[in-house]
C-alpha cells in the first residue's frame, strides 16, 4: 500500500489500515508494492470496482464509518450479482487536504466491522490528497468455481424475472436523509434512511443462484434501468407487473400518502437487491431458496422474444416512465 | 463497468472503453458487474492500485493521452517490482463535471497505445462525476508462478544493492514541465520532461529478477526513501555511495550547472526504476541480465546488520539529506 497523502500517511497506514490486512497473508502487511491473491485450485477470481464521490453519491458530512461500510457493501453487491464468494478488497482514498486522523480512524473502524461480517480482508491500496471532495475507490475480489459466474447475458425468452427483498426503499431513504418525507412517522424515515446508507449485499443469494439463475444484476441504477441492462445483454424483451414489485411497509405508506409514485420507486437506484432470471422449471428451487435464506424472492415478470422493458400497471396498461435511468443527487 | 458520470456515460463506455477490453474474454465487453480473471494453473495473481490526482500528481492541463499512459505505467511499475507478468487492469475515473467527449476519447487512445505495448487489457471499472479535480484510479493485475513474487522484505545483510537505469531524471523533468531548468539546452529539458511524463515500467527486468534478487521496489518516493522501505521491511541497514548512483547526461549537466544538488536527485520521486538487492554470488548473472535487456544495472551499495539508510559522498563522509521522503508539487 503506497501513501502519498502528504501528512504522516505512512503512520496512518500502519496504525489504521494494517490491522485490516492481517487475515490476508498475501497483503504483506500492506508493506509491498502490491498484493498476492492465490485462488483455490480450479477457481477463478472475480473483480469489481466502484467509486463514490462526496456530494455526488453520498451527502457531505456523512459519518466516515458509514461511508466506509457503504463503499465496501456497494462493491460486494457487484460480487453477489456474479455469484461470487467475496474474499478481499483494495482501497483507493483521495481525501481532502487536512482530513484529520479521527476521520481516518473512524473510516477504518467501519471497514473493520464490515469486513468481519462479510469475511473479506484489506490487501492494499493507495491514499492521496485532493483539493476537491473525497473520492473513495474500492476494488473487490472474490472467487467462483471454474468460471461459473452469473452474468447479465444469459437470460432466454420465457424465463421468469425475480427480484430479492423490496424495491424503492433506498430512493426514499435518500429523500429521508435529505430531510424529506415529512408525512411519514420518524421510524419509517429512519428505516428508509438506513436502507440507503447501509445496503445489504446479497452474497449468500448470489452464490446459491449459480446453476439456478440464467442471469443476474444488482439493482444499483434502478429496477427498470437494470432490467434494461439484462434485456440488452441477453437479447430478450422483459415485461414486469408494477403491482408484483415488492414494496416495504414504509414504502407503501409513502405511496399511500402521495409522497411518491410507483414509477419513482421502480426507477430509483441504490437498492442493491438482486434482479435475476430463471426458467419456470426452477420455481420450486427458487421458492425453497428464499425460505432457506429468509429472503423474499418475488416473481415480477417474464422475458420474451424482442427487446426493451415494459412495465404493466394493475389495469394491464403499459406504465409511462419519466426516466428509465438514474441520476444521483 | 458501471458508469454514473451523468452525461451519456453508457455511450462513452461503449464507444471509447469497450474496444480496450476485447483481448480479455473475462471482461464481458464491460457489460457486467465485474470481470473474471482466470490465472494459469499454478499461478497467483498480483494486484496493485495507485491513484493520481490532477494538480497533485500531474499538472492540470496535461494531455489526456499522456495522463492515461502515465497512470497505467505507474501501476505496471508496481507489478514490475514484484516480478509480475502484467495481464489486465481496471479503471476508476472521477472526472470533473463537463469533461467533454474529446478528452475521454484522447484518454482512451492513450490507453490503447500503451496496453498494446505492455500486453494488458481493460477488464472493467467505473466512471463518475466530481465537483473537484480529476481523480484517476487504476488497479493492475499480473501473474506469477506459484507464489514466487519479489517483495521488499527479503534482503539479507551482505547483499549488494542495485538500481536500474538512471536516477533523478523525473524530479528534474517535473521542474522542466513547470518551466524550470532554464540553463539547460531545450533538448535536455524535453528529455527530462519525458522521463517524468512517461516513465518506463521495468517489467522484463522484474520477471527476470525472480529467483535472482532477494528483494525489489520501484523508485516512486525517491531512491533514499524507497531504500528505506527495503531497509525497514527486510530488517537490514543499507549504505550506498552517492557517486555510484547512475545519472543521465542531462542530469549531470544540471548538476554541473548548479541547478540541483546530488541529494535532490537521490530524494526526488517518480523515476520508476527498480531498486533491488542480490547476494554477491549473483553479480555475474545480473551483469549478464543487464546486457541482455540493454539496461544499466548499477551496483550502488551494500546491506549490513542494523537499520537505516546511509549515503556516502565521494570523500567517504555521510551525506546530509534535507528530506528522505517525497512531496508532490
Amino acid at each position: 500500500m503506497s501513501g502519498r497523502h502528504g501528512h504522516g500517511e505512512f503512520d496512518l497506514i500502519a496504525r489504521f489500515f494494517e490491522p485490516l490486512s492481517r487475515a490476508a497473508p498475501g497483503a504483506f502487511a500492506l508493506g509491498n508494492d502490491g498484493a498476492l491473491l492465490t485462488p483455490p485450485e480450479g477457481a477463478s477470481l472475480v473483480v469489481t470496482k466502484d467509486l463514490m464521490v462526496a456530494g455526488v453519491h453520498y451527502p457531505e458530512g456523512e459519518e466516515p464509518a458509514v461511508l466506509a461500510r457503504r463503499l465496501l457493501r456497494v462493491n460486494l453487491s457487484d460480487l453477489a450479482a456474479m455469484g461470487t464468494t467475496a474474499t478481499a478488497y483494495a482501497l483507493g482514498l483521495a481525501l481532502p487536504e487536512g482530513t484529520d486522523d479521527t476521520w481516518v480512524e473512524a473510516f477504518a473502524a467501519g471497514l473493520a466491522r464490515d469486513q468481519s461480517e462479510f469475511g473479506v480482508a484489506l490487501i492494499g491500496g493507495d491514499t492521496v490528497a485532493t483539493s476537491g471532495p473525497a473520492v473513495l475507490s474500492l476494488t473487490a475480489f472474490g472467487t467462483v468455481e471454474g468460471e461459473a459466474c452469473l452474468t447479465r447475458s444469459g437470460a432466454g425468452a420465457g424465463d421468469d424475472i425475480y427480484v430479492s427483498g423490496t424495491i424503492g426503499d433506498a430512493a426514499l431513504g435518500l429523500r429521508a436523509v435529505q430531510g424529506g418525507l415529512a408525512v411519514l412517522p420518524p421510524g419509517d424515515r429512519a428505516a428508509l434512511a438506513e436502507r440507503f446508507r447501509l445496503p445489504e449485499p446479497r452474497l449468500a443469494l448470489g452464490t446459491a443462484l449459480v446453476g439456478l439463475a440464467t442471469c443476474a444484476i444488482d439493482v444499483s441504477d434502478g429496477l427498470v434501468a437494470d432490467l434494461g441492462h439484462i434485456s440488452e445483454r441477453s437479447g430478450v424483451a422483459a415485461r414486469i407487473a408494477a403491482d408484483a414489485v415488492p414494496l416495504s411497509e414504509p414504502a407503501r405508506r409513502a405511496l399511500a400518502g402521495g409522497e411518491v409514485e410507483i414509477a419513482d420507486l421502480m426507477t430509483g437506484g441504490d437498492d442493491y437487491e438482486l434482479l435475476f432470471c430463471a426458467p419456470p422449471s426452477a420455481r420450486g428451487d427458487i421458492d425453497a431458496l428464499g425460505c432457506r435464506l429468509g429472503l423474499a424472492l418475488m416473481r415480477i415478470g417474464v422475458t420474451g422474444p424482442g427487446q426493451g422493458v415494459t412495465v404493466m400497471d394493475a389495469d394491464g396498461q403499459s406504465l409511462a416512465l419519466a426516466r428509465a435511468g438514474y441520476r444521483h443527487f
